[in-house]
């Protein structure tokens, strides 16, 4: 049976990064990845700027000043953030200036308004400055030319702020996948539906949804279909045609309403794999039809769940060019003991807090759904575990 | 001046938990927050159920049952998941059963299919089984009547995935908070604008718009407004009517163009505090218009943002009971040294990776825009610290 990398590989190797660009507004650019380099047109800041509330001044005029022995100079002008002066601070001059109004020419250094004593037309300047104390320089954030955001950069708050400060309204950035998501099983109802014996409600595809909604990136078929062979094949073609990747859960077992091995006959698809050595959830299956991939999941929900966070989410990644959609891995120490049957590379719902992981060992039932209010990560226990014992170092995969 | 928790106290005092209530489509109800406990109406599995494509059998009638012995059973129904079967499993008898299928009356064991060998109406059975063994009880994943998710639960995709179990097609969640992002100063430009000496782009509002889009909370208004106390005031006001909480940039220093010293008095509003002692940011204000809070922020991008991250979410937490809102606090070894002059509590843009974290001393300028690009968090530098010097722990908030 394939290992989970293996099966990892095989989805991946079918897939290409989305190369086509769109033009969205700045708002609606978080979390899209960039498909061109931004580069800076002008300097940042564009002029030399003041810092501060004060006077722009000459150093050499205010060589030795104090309070005691004050510099007093002519005040010529005043600049607001937002103007201009068009004079020149010559010599025993100064021009008062609020915070970010740009500093005249002739000046090379800020005295901070605190540090003065303003009366008609002069100011007595109390301390000595250096040149270019409190003096931002343009170009000092950015020069003009400077590539800020390279291309396939995430847009998140801090990018899209440097955005905003080149003045742009929109960004070029990559399509993003298009993602179907068809739950099959007789056994499954659409919530809404009035329920019935022997009937479950869907809970796979609201999972799968949410995943996807949450990283931005909604289904763009979101549907149930009946165990008929015909009817899955119909829908999973169409899907096909229209997304970039399909996901299905349910009927890929060894029953006789697994009916996924004969919607692939149906299909005339190429299938990649079917069983893959990870619990829960190993008959996933894997085929590409009209050009796409198609995963199909365990119908458990358990099964369901891991095997999108483990399989699905590279393909995403692949689609995307960004690793972000892989589930980060991290150390954590096992707070209780848990004893399995050895043998298969087994996934666990866990709670991780602080690095200190708990399982809680009564609800692993791959069937079982309300253990996912407590769960937010996945626990591995590799097969050459018999279990984990408190106080192990195990993997977690934080959801 | 006010110590930073001084100054959220005084803002989270303010404001009360929005008690509202809305009922969402549950394909838009991700990252809401419960407003009503759920309860399970009946029991989850709803009936006992098989784990496995197999027979359901009676576990006496298989006991000591092996390959060379079989147990040879009648078979007297099929059921598919999603179906229900009539009779009863007797003496002697076996129901063939999918996974997922309700398993039928009289029988308390199933065999899974690879241990058996079924020939027109009879199976040899090969294995001996224990009473219930693979046996889904009915109501082992939850119980009718059992609170699954309390009242004020954030909902994940693990909530939302047992809440579609449930067969839910919406959830009462609290109505979101409505914040309103104001920035002024005539300096600023919108993007989109030409740009003109002494201008600058608007970049503080797009990061607070962004970070709020990011929590799932976009802002219900966002504007420029110029610098004219008595536009900048009717704007504030029509914003506090609107909206639970206001957030403006800019106007808050000393300068004869700090305009918002003005516009407390033009609103006749109850100014909270002025200055906070942080750096960058310090000449943050904060009123009460309308029973509405109004935090201003400097326009200061490295002050704004850390004031936003400090001051802002808070009230946000508060607003919405919700301590996601909270920046997360964590220890990280600082990779190299930072000097500062003592006495400010500071906040630095770091790079945070695997614990450790990285200063740019020289884009710690709070006017820089572009250094945000590598920033993922705030380093705190506290007040008795003359700096940091690499190796030493410090504290970060990752963004």
């Amino acid at each position: 049976m394939l290992q989970i990398e293996e099966a990892q590989a095989m989805l991946t190797e079918q897939v290409r990064k989305i190369e086509q660009t769109e033009r969205v507004p700045l708002a609606d650019a978080l979390g899209r990845v960039l498909a061109e380099d931004v580069t800076a047109e002008r300097d940042q800041p564009p002029f030399p700027r003041s810092p501060l509330d004060g006077y722009a001044v000459r150093a050499a005029d205010v060589a030795g000043a104090s309070k005691e022995n004050p510099a007093v100079l002519h005040v010529i002008g005043r600049i607001y953030a937002g103007y201009v002066f068009d004079g020149i601070v010559g010599e025993g001059q100064a021009v008062r200036l609020m915070t970010g109004a740009p500093i005249p020419e002739g000046a090379d250094a800020i005295i901070r308004q605190e540090d003065t004593f303003a009366e008609n037309d002069t100011v007595q300047i109390y301390v000595s400055s250096e040149p270019y104390q409190n003096y931002c320089f343009q170009g000092e954030d950015y020069k003009a030319g400077t590539v800020l955001l390279p291309k396939d950069s995430r847009l998140d708050a801090g990018k899209i702020t440097v955005l905003s400060s080149l003045g742009k309204t929109e960004a070029v950035v990559y399509r993003k996948p298009s993602v179907a998501v068809i739950s099959t099983g007789d056994e499954v109802l659409v919530p809404g539906q009035p329920w019935s014996p022997g009937k479950i409600y869907d809970s796979n595809r609201a999972y799968i949804c949410a995943r996807l909604t949450e990283a931005g990136n909604p289904p763009v078929i979101s549907m149930h279909a009946a165990d008929e062979a015909r009817k899955v094949a119909d829908e999973i073609r169409k899907a096909a045609q229209q997304a970039d990747f399909v996901i299905t859960t349910g009927g890929v077992s060894v029953g006789e309403k697994d009916i996924l091995h004969d919607v692939v006959k149906l299909l005339d698809a190429e299938q990649l794999f079917w069983k893959v050595r990870i619990k829960p959830g190993s008959p996933t299956l894997a085929f590409v039809c009209e050009g796409t991939l198609v995963l199909c999941l365990s119908g458990n929900p358990f099964g369901a769940i891991a095997n999108f966070e483990l399989l699905a989410r590279p393909v995403l990644a692949a689609l995307t060019g960004q690793k972000d959609w892989l589930l980060p891995m991290e150390n954590a120490v096992l707070q209780n003991d848990f004893r399995k049957p050895a043998g298969a590379r087994r996934f666990l719902r866990g709670c991780l807090e602080n690095g200190k992981v708990y399982i809680n060992g009564k609800m692993q039932s791959s069937g079982a759904i309300a253990s996912m209010v407590e769960c937010n990560c996945l626990v591995e226990i590799r097969p050459d575990m018999a279990g984990a014992m408190a106080g192990e170092t195990v993997q977690v995969y934080r959801l």
